[in-house]
């Protein structure tokens, strides 16, 4: 021993720091400022600050670690082992005091902050700190002789304990507070949430001694059609549950306009609305709680994510502005809420919710939420992120700016609006390959991972049978049939005698592509009309045209990669996509999918709630662009109907050997495009 | 003209400044910090900014005032003034520029902050400055180019406009913005509500264009036995109308104690005791703001001032702790609440409500309340502040130190528990003299201002007959038969041998006095029991030994003046109250009457915000003492239950000649007492 207190190294973080022989680990790692967890403070009985000390030599912090460097095992360890077990090796960081020179690793679960891994290798990591944490917490018992009340003792203990300052209650909290705090003899566990944009602390829920329950919130995805939740232990930040409903408000109307339109129409017609969704918000969040096997009580929060007009049915207000020029809302900021105010009764009822912010009136919550989980304004390279819906929201920038619009496709890419089109769901064929020889689809349906041509696709498939196409499916068959000269550049389906099968049939005065016909069998007969291939070319167009818009907003003319967001988007073959023109070229492998981007925004900014003040940042930095009244929107727009398959070869494209050189058109309108036909390889 | 700019004097305040030509007045006004009104900015449509300019010579200010030192009476005035009318010589401050030298009386309506007239000429003023006003304020219109919802559109107008930071506004709000915003054709009126303790302002609601019916605000006393409550003109001051209505919690239980007791012994007995309280909450607001002919949406703040149990029943707190040492409050400080959560639907959805902070478990927010009012804690001499009820609060302090207490008096000061008790009502006797020759009784009832040896007070009492004894009606009588010699010092009624008369009338082992018997007419018989006696004894015995108490704490033997708060406070005579030793002895005009001080704390706390912060502040800082754990409170308990009627003659008793010199002590144990019997001669 030296003459100066013995030193103490942390890792991984690699803070150190001298202590006085005796000093408990917890103690200087908080000194420290060293990321180790502790609810009841250091009262031996929470184990969340259980530490590992190293022994032997540590050359790289210089330090040599005696087996005596901690004080020896004692009561409380003792205890806690016996009654919850301890792992090998590891101390309570409140029991143990420093003895000599140490290095003391902190394991990930012992750490506040911990990362959540994100699946995909691109993702940002989710560092954890909920608005809402537990602190247990001794109170002083009352004195006649200076009376105050139990809620300004408990203040003071929290202020004197955790550091809280700017505590409020409600009033059904201060209800329980008395009996919580003699059952547990003046011990007890508070839910404390803290606003991000203010310095308060607002107790959620109290509970006597130690609450060791955990807490929980949901990440809610809130679509037009389908509602989504991943119910979220907020500690841990994994995933307890996930589950989705349809969005009731369905029979108000398939897509957004028209459910703005029944507010409209309607006298209360959006009270019915508000009513419709919050109904089903309780019955999700029963549902996923039983799902995952915990007391609903315990989600303390909620996290919102929705596009403008389900963000003002959400909130009961009525959307009819959101559907007339100048498409105002009636706020566009992230909004803090009770869960009363929503009346989720189903959960916690002091449960705090918070909406993210709209960008625009036509670009929701949920586009901010995409770009707090794809981060393009951190983005090195240019990238361009569509989250395809009934509206298609498109963010576009990289670290010096970003662009935002959304873009009126329509339902016609989830299968809306297409003859044999449904939800994906399974019986529906999901993707299609058109042999450009023979002009022979095969195809895969959801539900089964084999091709149609591959043994044993007809057995797997014959419960479910081949009900329609959804809309990955359409997608696909469209840029086939264009790959496999069954389509002119315009999208005119050729008839049997022009592209030599019999599979192009006539329908009306055009012709259809016949993919599956089991009508002889009662079955459906599945077939790719004109009608759809005009339905899809309209999506296409807007979708493109939304996308072009944000670059000549940008000054570009390509851009370095993409970003295909949304459920939709991970099904979705990037190659068809860019073969239809949906997005702009780029190669190949610069297109990803990033998912239900949307509903991991939602998760983030449920697990730490400095993700809530930077989206807030991020969407005041945005620059808005509004498609419908940029003339340049329907230039765009028109120009994009072509199906020029794409400028640039695809050799990943696998069994197309050459591009076909057909033109079904009878006028003479067609030379630009004809000049741009070319003949293609085989990969 | 000179080369300097005009000089502006504005009276009363005597600011002064000089402006350039054409400034307009209410510009100047604000400038030099002037109290000039208005709800328009400036517009020349609220007409709240009136001023009155001066012409001639004024040499106080060092003024002469040219007839053409305002411009020209302009459209905007013409327009008001005929659709409104003007006082003659009044002018728009918004619109009258400056042109030359002037001086502008700005007159108490178009102040903002008024004072109120109190009554009583000792009483503080009131300055209006409620917490919620009104703020006319002009919309930028939605711009697609620069996309924001219109809650953010209006935050921006009322910073820029106003300098209103911090806005707020809930969900309720939000569903009828947009429609107002539209209809005023983006011009509205807000109602602001400031935060006392945060820089935060709500929106509590907003009208199309200028609202011009006000805003009102309920002061609450929320006592025990009735609710009175005082509908205030939130710009003026004025009450509007006043109204009372008993407690519906009687039915659980007289005094608080058995409330709490209800409480105990019935699960949930609680719940139905604040049921039962809002309910009567929202029909008296109703019923009142029927009486003053308002709109009940338009009430948009109320306080409330009560005791600590009545404070936990009306808040939903279960008051048993309340009921038991050590007597601990679920909270003690304020509470700024939404009116939703106590359920008054009747008033404004998004009213605010602000109760009182508690200064013990025993001593309420309406202590509190009276502390506010009274302000012992600015006074130069010793005050001793008594507020009587079923439990008497007690202050004593001046600007050194203030100290509280309160002391379980019981309900016999309401005329409860005595056996021809009845309410202060129409044909209750409240006030009594017996003459000391012929120990016969005269007395008023309530109803008539005659004395019933008045010639036509039988005529005027023929409707509601003599029906019982109020409060300061039994403590009359018993401090008369004292002075009459009908009791002996520790309050034995005489027979009609040792008294002398047959209204002093056998009553099982002890005797009556009979004030008046219409029993032959089935009417009722009157009397004043030994038990009677009994009960009053125990009641000033209480009250005393709590100011006893106090002065102790304090360290002194007497006190300055006497402060009687609270109804029955208004009605006792302080002399009565003297002889039967209520309250300690001071010179009788040293007694003043504060009428219902608490009902007066909350219209304070209800037309100024900054009073809030006051009270917070003086309630930490006075000297809470509790009764129920000081030795000495029961000793001087004991000590006072003897009437002595008083240790210093009292030269204002009417017609008292002399005192009776009697002892109907059967025992030897009279002997302190009856050294201090002397004669006293008539005024």
């Amino acid at each position: 021993m030296t003459d100066q207190n013995p030193l103490v190294v942390f890792t991984p973080s690699g803070k150190r720091g001298r202590f006085p022989v005796g000093t408990p680990i917890l103690t200087a790692a908080r000194q420290l400022g060293v990321d180790l967890d502790s609810v009841c403070g250091g009262r031996g009985i929470c184990s969340k600050c259980q530490i590992t000390p190293g022994v032997g030599e540590f050359p790289k912090h210089g330090v040599t670690v005696a087996a005596d460097a901690l004080s020896e095992w004692n009561a409380v360890e003792e205890r806690y082992d016996q009654k919850r077990g301890l792992k090998p090796g590891r101390r309570l960081g409140c029991q143990a005091t420093v003895q000599s020179d140490v290095v003391i690793d902190v394991p990930p679960e012992s750490q506040v902050h911990k990362q959540v891994v994100r699946k995909a290798a691109s993702a940002r990591a989710i560092v954890m700190d909920p608005a809402t944490r537990l602190f247990f917490v001794e109170v002083d018992e009352p004195d006649m002789h200076t009376p105050t009340g139990d809620f300004e003792r408990l203040e003071r203990a929290l202020r004197e304990q955790w550091e809280v300052d700017g505590l409020r209650a409600d009033l059904t909290l201060l209800t329980k507070l008395q009996k919580a705090l003699r059952k547990g003899d003046w011990k007890v566990t508070v839910a404390l949430h803290r606003d991000h944009q203010a310095s308060k602390s607002t107790i959620i829920d109290i509970w006597p001694g130690l609450h060791e329950a955990g807490l929980y919130g949901l990440a809610i995805d809130l679509g037009s059609t389908t509602v989504a939740a991943h119910l979220t232990d907020l500690e841990t930040g994994e995933v307890k549950a996930s589950s989705g409903i349809m969005n009731p408000q369905i029979r108000f109307g398939e897509d957004l306009m028209s459910r703005v339109s029944y507010a409209m129409m309607n006298p209360g017609g959006e009270v019915e609305m508000t009513r419709a969704v919050r109904e089903a918000l309780n019955t999700l969040a029963e549902e996923i709680a039983k799902e995952a096997g915990i007391d609903a009580a315990l989600i303390v929060e909620t996290v919102f994510v929705c596009n403008p007009v389900m963000h003002h049915l959400l909130l009961g207000i009525d959307p009819v502005e959101l559907g007339q020029a100048p498409f105002a809302l009636a706020t566009s900021e992230s909004l803090s809420l009770g869960a009363r105010e929503l009346e989720l009764t189903a959960i916690n009822p002091r449960a705090q919710v918070y909406v993210l912010p709209c960008i625009a009136g036509h670009v929701g919550a949920d586009a901010a939420a995409v770009a707090l989980s794809e981060e393009p304004g951190k983005s090195e390279d240019l990238a361009l992120i569509v989250d395809v819906g009934t509206n298609a929201e498109i963010l576009l920038g990289d670290k010096t700016r970003v662009l935002a619009c959304s873009s009126p496709t329509g339902p016609a890419f989830e299968g809306a609006q297409i003859s044999s089109g449904q939800r994906a769901a399974p019986g529906a064929i999901e993707a299609i390959r058109i042999d450009p020889e023979t002009k022979e689809p095969r195809f895969r349906v959801i539900g089964c991972e084999k091709w149609s041509d591959e043994d044993g696709f007809w057995d797997e498939t014959a419960a479910t049978g081949i009900t329609g196409i959804c809309g990955s499916g359409i997608i696909e068959a469209v840029a086939e049939m264009r790959i496999a000269g069954l389509l002119d550049p315009k999208g005119l389906i050729g008839s049997a005698a022009q592209t030599g099968t019999d599979r192009c049939v006539p329908e009306g005065r055009t012709h259809a592509y016949l993919i599956h016909d089991a009508s002889a069998e009662g079955g459906p007969r599945i077939t790719v009309t004109q009608g759809d291939i005009r339905a899809i070319q309209l999506a296409k167009s807007a979708l493109y045209a939304g996308a072009r818009l944000l670059m000549d907003e940008r000054g570009v003319e390509k851009v370095d990669r993409v970003v295909l967001a949304g459920a939709f988007g991970a099904h979705i073959s990037p190659l068809h996509a860019m073969v239809l023109g949906m997005i702009p070229d780029v190669p190949l492998d610069k297109v990803t999918s990033a998912g239900n981007a949307a509903g991991t925004g939602a998760r983030i900014a449920l697990c730490n709630v400095g993700a809530r003040k930077e989206i807030e940042r991020v969407v005041r930095e945005i620059t808005k662009v509004e498609t419908a009244i940029e003339p340049k929107f329907q230039e765009h727009f028109v120009n994009a109907n072509a199906i020029p398959h794409a400028t640039d070869p695809f050799p990943e494209l696998g069994k197309i050997t050459t591009l076909p050189d057909v033109s079904f058109n009878t006028g003479g309108d067609d030379g630009a495009e004809g000049g741009r036909r070319r003949r293609r390889r085989r990969a």
